[in-house]
């Protein structure tokens, strides 16, 4: 064992905290650009689009279902003001997870919680499209 | 000033760090949940899906558009291997970009550099669908 003096300790014990907060930044700046993820973008349509209950109701279950632990990240979502020929914003909800691979995707698909969940929810939507992505170039 | 000994000051330093490290641990589990954001989702369908020359063009065409500086965050993708019946793997390539607003979102699509990417790649897709979305409880 190296025997270093307490002031060296001192000394080096602050560089390691300099040292983390540079990297915490350049992390910060390189995530712009969001890579080696799986994105797993679910729209749902409701059987009747009117219900605010409804649509609670399946928000509530979306937020049970994400404490699925392989999910990094998720939002819900609904749609936006936005409207232009290629906009589609028929849909109801948004669900959009970030996974860190594919195989963390896959066993989300028979975790407990998700089976609980379309248990629960899946009378309420009437039309779902999935669109899963990974990134374009490795 | 309070004097306190080199070992209690280590004995703080080393807490510092603890509580650094834990309320990192703390804002990573926070942000799981993505808020107060704009999803932009786009999906690109190349004329000549066959093509890998035109796919590269267009995700070089997408790398250069997300210079645009109300981009928060982006990932290019292309479909993931998975198949099932609600999952639409038909595109080519996925663009999904993080804006902090509505007004960033529209600031983008007349940004010059956006007007340049239309200009140089819209002859590569045939189609183009877009689902906008925020959150769905404010």
């Amino acid at each position: 064992m190296k025997i270093i003096s307490r002031r060296k300790f001192l000394n080096n014990s602050s560089k390691a905290s300099l040292a983390g907060t540079a990297i915490f930044a350049v992390n910060n700046s390189v995530t712009k650009q969001m890579k080696n993820i799986f994105i797993h973008h679910v729209y749902f349509w409701l059987k009747d689009s009117s219900s605010q209950t409804d649509m609670d109701k399946l928000v509530a279950g979306l937020t049970k279902l994400s404490k699925v632990k392989t999910i990094q990240q998720f939002h819900i979502g609904k749609p936006a003001n936005t409207k232009r020929d290629v906009i589609d914003s028929s849909y109801a909800v948004s669900w959009m997870l970030i996974f860190d691979s594919e195989a963390d995707q896959a066993s989300y698909q028979t975790d407990p919680v998700h089976l609980t969940f379309i248990e629960d929810c899946s009378q309420l939507w009437s039309k779902v499209i999935v669109y899963d992505a990974v990134d374009a170039e490795k």
